[in-house]
C-alpha cells in the first residue's frame, strides 16, 4: 500500500497534547535513527511504507451486530498488523498478516513485569459510506506518552497512524460493509515486551501490534452494559416505581482499599497495569448490580474517572451559573481521554459564553451531595471511546443512593449528536478523517 | 508422581502471612469446589496428584554458572509445569511438558490489562547434596494473596506447593547437579489472563505454570548488580580515595513524579502491575550508575522498599540503644517479603534482648539522614530472594551522597549466614524443605 492511499494526519491534533514526558521521549529514543546529512545513524525508525502484505488463506464470518461473541469482544478481524523491535536494531518493517496466536515465552517480559501499554479507538461507516477514524491522531501521541511511562520504544506517532489506517483500508469492507452504515469497529493498537528475560530491566524486544475487533454498542439498549447490568439491584432500586427505569450508568463509588491511581503513578497513562488492579471492585460493582466504578481519590473523596471513562457533570453554582464540570488533569491520575477534550472543546466552541461555563477543576463527593441535595444538578455522564457518552442515573456512595437527573435535551445528549455527525461525516470536520478503503487482493501484493 | 514423593509441607509457615483478602479470596472462590457430603458442588480445585508428565526430547545443555545467559536470567530449564482454568469447569490436571512458547491470542487478557501475578523463589543445593526450597508455603500463600488483588482464581496453596516440588524434584539432578553444592535456581509461579476479549473484566480463562531458570548469585562479585552497576558514577565518587571500593549497593532514591506504590494500591502483592511503571526510575538509576532505586513515598520521604527489596537499617538511638529497623507492613505498600519476615524473626530469636531492638516502623529520609550525621547509623541492606542480603554502600537523595557504614560483622552478615545455613543444609530447621528429586524415565510415566 502506497503511503499515498492514506489519508493526510491532522497536524493541529498531532502536536497538540504532547506532554512533556512524551517529548523527552520522542527525542531521546528516536534520535539515533534520525537521518544527520543523509547518513542514517542507527536504529531503524518504525516505517509504514515498508509494510508487507499476507492475506488470510482462511477468513472468518463477521457475526452480527450485538451477537454473542460481539457483546464478549472477543472477536477480531482477519488480520492484524505487527512491528517487532530490538535494542539492538531498531523497527523491522511491519507485516499484515493472518490474525491468530502469538507465540511468547513463558519468561517474557510482559507476562510477568506489565511491559503493556495500548490504544482504544473505533472507526465508523458513514453515512456516506466513508470510512473514518476520528482524531487518530490523539491516540497516536497518547500511545507514544504511554510507553514512555512503562520504558518501551518510541515511534513517529504519524507512523503508526498510517499502520492503523491501512489495517482499515483492508479490513473495512468486509467487516464494517456499507449495507451497515451508522456502525463501527473497535480498534486496540498494542505493544508489549516480548524480551525472554526475568530480569526486572527494560524489555529489549518488543511487539507492536494493531488489532480490530467487534465491540457492542453501548448506546444501544440491546447491547450489554457491564457484567450484569441487568441484575436485580436491592441496594439501588428505581426511587420512583411510578416512572419508567430510565437510561444511565449506575454508578458504586471506590472506598480507600481501592484507589485506581496516585499522584506520580501511572493513572494518566493507558498502560496495562491500570486495569488489573481495578478489577476488584468492578467486580464487585457488577456483582452487586451497578455497572462500573466511580474512582474517587483523597480524603475529600475527589471524583477521578467513572469506570475507564472521563466523568462530567452539569450544575448550577448558588450564584446561577451553569457549568459543564470535568476533572482537570494536572495531577497526572486521569486518563486525557480523546473524548474528553472533544466535548470540552465542543462544548466552549459551541455553546460556552453565558449559556454554560467550562470547567476543569476538582470535584468532591460533597460538592455532589450538596448539589444533588439543593437541586442544583442538571446531569452526569461518562465519556469515552469505549462507552462513547453515557448518562449516569445513580451514584451509590457511602451507602447512600444519589439519583442524577435527567432530561432528554441534555447538555451530554447535545455534545453526543454533534461528535456522532462528525464520525459519521454528517458533518464535515477536521477531527473525522477519512481513509480510502482497498482490497487485499494478489495484484497489490507485489506493492 | 505419588504425592508421597513430595517433601511435607510446613503447616505453620503455611497459615501464617494469611492476610484478610487472602482469607476471604480463598473461602469465596475455592467454596464450589469443597465436597460437601463427599459430593463435589462443581468446579474442579487444582489437584496436584493429577499431573501428567512428557518429558522434553530435546534437552539442552546446561550453561556455566554467571555466563551470559545466567546473568541475563534469559536461561529456563527443560521442562515447566501448567494448569488451566476457566470459571465453568475450574482447574484442569496439571501437565508436566517441555518449556517451550505459549500461544497467547493478542487480544488475551493479560496481554491488556495485566492479569498477571507471580512468585520469587529459589532451590538450592546443599553441601550435604540434599535440594530444599525455603519457607515455601509463605510463597504459595502470598502468590494467592496476591491473585486475590487482581482478581484471578484461588487454588490450595499445599497443592501450588506440590508442584513446584515436582518440578524442582525432575529439574534438580541435571540442572543443579551435586558437583555444585552451595549453588542454586530461581523458579518462578506464574499466573496470567489467558481469556481472548477485549472486555475489562476479570479473566474467565487463566493459565497457571511454574518455570525454573538460571539466575546470577548477586552476592557473587562476578555477577552483574544491575544494569549498568560498574558504570562509571560521577554524581556518587567514592568518598575515601584512599580505601579500596567496598561492597554494597548505591541507590538512587526516588523522586515524586514516579511512585511505587499508594494506599490502597497494589503494592504489597507481587502482581505485574507493580513492574512496568517502575522501570523508568529504575532505568535512569541504571544509567547514572546506580543499583536501583530506593522507593520513597509521602510528604516525609518515607523509605518503603529498595528496589525489588525490603530495606533495613541499624542505627543507635540518641538513647545508646541498637535497632534493627524496617518499614511496617500495615498501610499495604510494601512487599512482605519471605526474605523480610526470616530476617526480623532470626533477630528477635536469636540476638533480640538488650543486644538489639527489632522495630517494624516507618522510616522517614530525614532521620537517616540525622543518624548519618551524627554517626549513629550502623549499617543498611537490602533483603529479598533474588537479591539476597545485600548491604547497602550508599544512597543519593536530593542531590547529596550518603554514605553508609559497613562493618565486617556486621548484622546483615549474621543473618545472612544463619539463613544459608538453614537454605544449604548446614543447620537442620524447619523452614529448609528438602525436596526428594526423581528421574523422569519412561517407567515414571505411567503414574
Amino acid at each position: 500500500m502506497s503511503p499515498s492511499a492514506v489519508a493526510s494526519v491532522n497536524k493541529t491534533d498531532m502536536a497538540s497534547n504532547l506532554t512533556e514526558a512524551g517529548v523527552k521521549h520522542t527525542i531521546k529514543d528516536t534520535a539515533p535513527s534520525i537521518a544527520v546529512n543523509g547518513h542514517s545513524t542507527g536504529l531503524q525508525e518504525l516505517d509504514a511504507s515498508k509494510i508487507t502484505f499476507t492475506p488470510n488463506e482462511n477468513p472468518k464470518a463477521v457475526p452480527e451486530a450485538n451477537s454473542p461473541e460481539v457483546t464478549k469482544m472477543s472477536s477480531c478481524t482477519d488480520h492484524m498488523i505487527t512491528a517487532t523491535w530490538t535494542s539492538k536494531t531498531g523497527w523491522t518493517a511491519p507485516s499484515l498478516i493472518p490474525y491468530g496466536p502469538l507465540a511468547l515465552q513463558p519468561h517474557a517480559s510482559v507476562l510477568h513485569y506489565s511491559t503493556s501499554c495500548f490504544e482504544g479507538m473505533k472507526f465508523y461507516r458513514g453515512h456516506d459510506l466513508k470510512i473514518r477514524l476520528f482524531r487518530p491522531s490523539l491516540n497516536t501521541v497518547r500511545m507514544l506518552n504511554s510507553s514512555a511511562r512503562i520504558s518501551l520504544p518510541a515511534f513517529p506517532p504519524a507512523e503508526l497512524q498510517k499502520l492503523i489506517e491501512t489495517l482499515v483500508a483492508v479490513e473495512g469492507e468486509k467487516w464494517l460493509p456499507k449495507s451497515r452504515p451508522g456502525s463501527f469497529m473497535y480498534l486496540r493498537p498494542t505493544m508489549i515486551g516480548t524480551a525472554p528475560t526475568l530480569s526486572v530491566n527494560k524489555p529489549n524486544e518488543v511487539l507492536l501490534y494493531i488489532i480490530a475487533c467487534c465491540f457492542p454498542d453501548f448506546n444501544d439498549p440491546a447491547a450489554t452494559l457491564g457484567a450484569h447490568a441487568n441484575a436485580n439491584n436491592n441496594e439501588s432500586p428505581n426511587g420512583n416505581s411510578e416512572t419508567k427505569p430510565r437510561p444511565g450508568l449506575k454508578l458504586l463509588a471506590s472506598k480507600e482499599d481501592t484507589i485506581r491511581a496516585w499522584p506520580g503513578g501511572f493513572g494518566f497513562a493507558k498502560v496495562g497495569a491500570n486495569y488489573g488492579p481495578s478489577l476488584l471492585a468492578s467486580d464487585e460493582a457488577h456483582l452487586r448490580g451497578f455497572n462500573q466504578i466511580l474512582w474517587l481519590f483523597g480524603p475529600d473523596s475527589e471524583i477521578t474517572e467513572a469506570g475507564a471513562s472521563n466523568f462530567f457533570l452539569v450544575w448550577k453554582t448558588r450564584e446561577g451559573r451553569t457549568q459543564l464540570v470535568t476533572a482537570p488533569l494536572g495531577d497526572g491520575i486521569i486518563l486525557a481521554g480523546v473524548t474528553r477534550r472533544s466535548v470540552l472543546e465542543l462544548a466552549r466552541e459551541r455553546i460556552g459564553g453565558e449559556e454554560l461555563e467550562v470547567v476543569e477543576r476538582k470535584i468532591c463527593m460533597w460538592e455532589l451531595e450538596e448539589a444533588v441535595n439543593e437541586g442544583r444538578l442538571m446531569e452526569a455522564f461518562a465519556a469515552g471511546t469505549a462507552y462513547f457518552i453515557m448518562p449516569i442515573s445513580l451514584i451509590h456512595y457511602r451507602g447512600t443512593d444519589l439519583h442524577i437527573p435527567f432530561a432528554d435535551d441534555n447538555y451530554g445528549s447535545k455534545l453526543k449528536q454533534w461528535l456522532m455527525d462528525i464520525m459519521y461525516g454528517a458533518e464535515s470536520h477536521e477531527w473525522g478523517v477519512v481513509v480510502q478503503e482497498r482490497s487485499l487482493i494478489p495484484s497489490d501484493l507485489d506493492e
